[in-house]
């Protein structure tokens, strides 16, 4: 294994404080237990926004704690949920009076313990509210999932949730919101190669050199299956295609097209698996009217890429559009 | 090789197209010859600023292209100089009328294209000024480089120069300020692992298992030594020694601290290095004034990372903290 880390079991601390400390204009980092909250945390009047989840997948989910998006993260060790506790005190420093919503990914273990999270706020007199991303079409369900999993679109679910939030929406609504995003979109992933948990020490599966597996999860659970290497274009057709058939998108739709990098393979090839997928959309009538590239929802050094499409209204358009300052994800000028 | 390309001979025009479709509120491409620039070019009045150099290095420079920064980007084949004609392309369709600066990395393909370039312009009138990025400290001379190589430094000195040019400081002026932040910035990386060129087909070097190379240029080119692969804290002390030995920085000064990732490196790990170079640094006396931790200048899916040092003055900070918008870097609310 080569990483640049010191000790496994330092490296979610040792991250996220050098994380913290590079983004000191926007964020601050607490310590045992340990999360990260915008730096004018709890804004008072406001809807808190917490996200968590095993830590791995940066820039998610730290990366998006900022003016219009989360309130708090939430980092769990590597491909591990985060337990209660640091959900309750993440719950608890983003509450201004407003409530506060969960964005949880469909793991079996960030459900329970987000759930267990609340039910502990609630007793504070904490009003918390839930949404379980579950976006990835590949499998029903999974190695640590009852149904869907929650992967890329969980981005589009938080800036969605963040912009109406911070534009002072309540928290029915921000949370109706939220959940209207989670059915409007859809993601599937592949991977070429596998990537290595710190703690483990070895490549979490493996693959034969000519080899890739479609419907890959982002902790490297098994997706549909296996096939030799082939072109971007009849690899992404494979992504696009599960994703669009899953939407059921109709001539005339607009959609935000996410092309997501599992973390190891380079910007290029993610827009060449974007342009594809661009044009397969348009050739079908669908208007891509947003359009997001890069590594944002990662699985360590694992070189592969997802494929998300969210089908935009024009609720979901203009809070697409506000104003956004983050690490990972900024409004322009 | 996998890789999520089609034809390695389509990667850059595919990629460039894609990248162009993605960003189109931002940049447009041209092709045959190839090169990207921004929306509104020409602008008039301002200085027009070209950069480019080999792919493979994405999101440099095309990521760069926008209000505030780039006015074009052009890209050669992968780690290969982009040729005179689509340099002296760019460079016309940049031309509002105030002259054109060159930022060029120190490759010597890259340094005689872009003189042959601004040579043509020079006769059909434009008038071209050229500055040579040189900010890696590893070694003096290298395989495809008289004197020291240009790394991660490049986007410092395109940031500062674009905002130069866009509050309308003049050719000389530009120029300027450009070199000042050259004079000022160094750079040092290492490698966990190669990466591979798609026409190449196979690892551009070999390490072993265990072992790192401190040093390394941004096309695998070698770098100082090869060491056992230590502590991420071990590496960085190599990697920031060198570069604040070279800039001779004293208690006092404030630096942007750089901390670039080669490509298949993530970024929590990256937050790891820039966690304990800031430490060092602070520890030194030496104020951390801004921070930039990202995938920024990469050598395709090399795993690595450079750490690179910018002193500032309140020149090079105003210009640091104008507004930028490009698809790589773009300022807050």
């Amino acid at each position: 294994m080569k990483k640049l880390i010191n000790a496994p079991g330092d490296v979610v601390a040792e991250s996220v404080a050098g994380f913290a400390a590079a983004h000191e204009d926007i964020v601050r980092a607490q310590f045992d237990p340990t999360f990260v909250v915008r730096r004018d945390a709890p804004v008072a009047g406001k809807v808190g926004i917490v996200s968590g989840g095993g830590s791995g997948h940066e820039p998610l989910h730290a990366g998006y704690v900022g003016v219009g998006m989360l309130d708090a993260a939430v980092p769990g060790a590597v491909f591990t949920s985060p337990t209660p506790d640091p959900i309750l005190a993440a719950t608890r420093a983003v509450d201004g009076g407003a409530g506060v919503l969960h964005i949880v990914k469909n793991y079996t273990g960030d459900v329970l313990n987000f759930e267990t999270a609340a039910e502990l706020a609630s007793l504070e007199g904490i009003e918390v509210r839930s949404v379980v991303v579950a976006d990835d079409v590949a499998v029903e369900d999974s190695l640590y999932t009852a149904g869907r999993r929650g992967v890329a679109g969980t981005v589009l679910v938080e800036k969605v949730a963040g912009a109406a939030a911070e534009r002072g929406d309540d928290l029915a609504a921000v949370t109706a919101i939220a959940q209207h995003a989670i059915d409007n979109v859809r993601s599937m992933g592949v991977a070429l190669s596998p990537c290595t948990v710190p703690h483990a020490g070895r490549p979490s599966f493996d693959l034969e050199e000519d080899e890739v597996e479609i419907g890959i999860g982002i902790h490297g659970e098994p997706g549909r299956h296996r096939v030799p290497l082939e072109s971007a274009d009849r690899i992404t057709d494979h992504l696009l295609d599960a994703v669009t058939a899953d939407l059921r998108l109709r001539p005339g739709e607009r959609v935000l097209l996410l092309v997501n990098g599992m973390g190891g393979t380079p910007l290029s090839e993610l827009h060449i698996v974007y342009g594809h997928a661009r044009r397969r959309l348009e050739e079908a009538g669908i208007v891509v009217a947003r359009s997001l590239v890069g590594n944002h929802v990662t699985s360590l050094e694992m070189q592969g890429a997802s494929v998300t499409v969210l089908r935009l209204d024009d609720a979901l358009l203009e809070l697409w559009d506000a104003p956004v300052r983050t690490a990972a994800l900024r409004s322009g000028l």
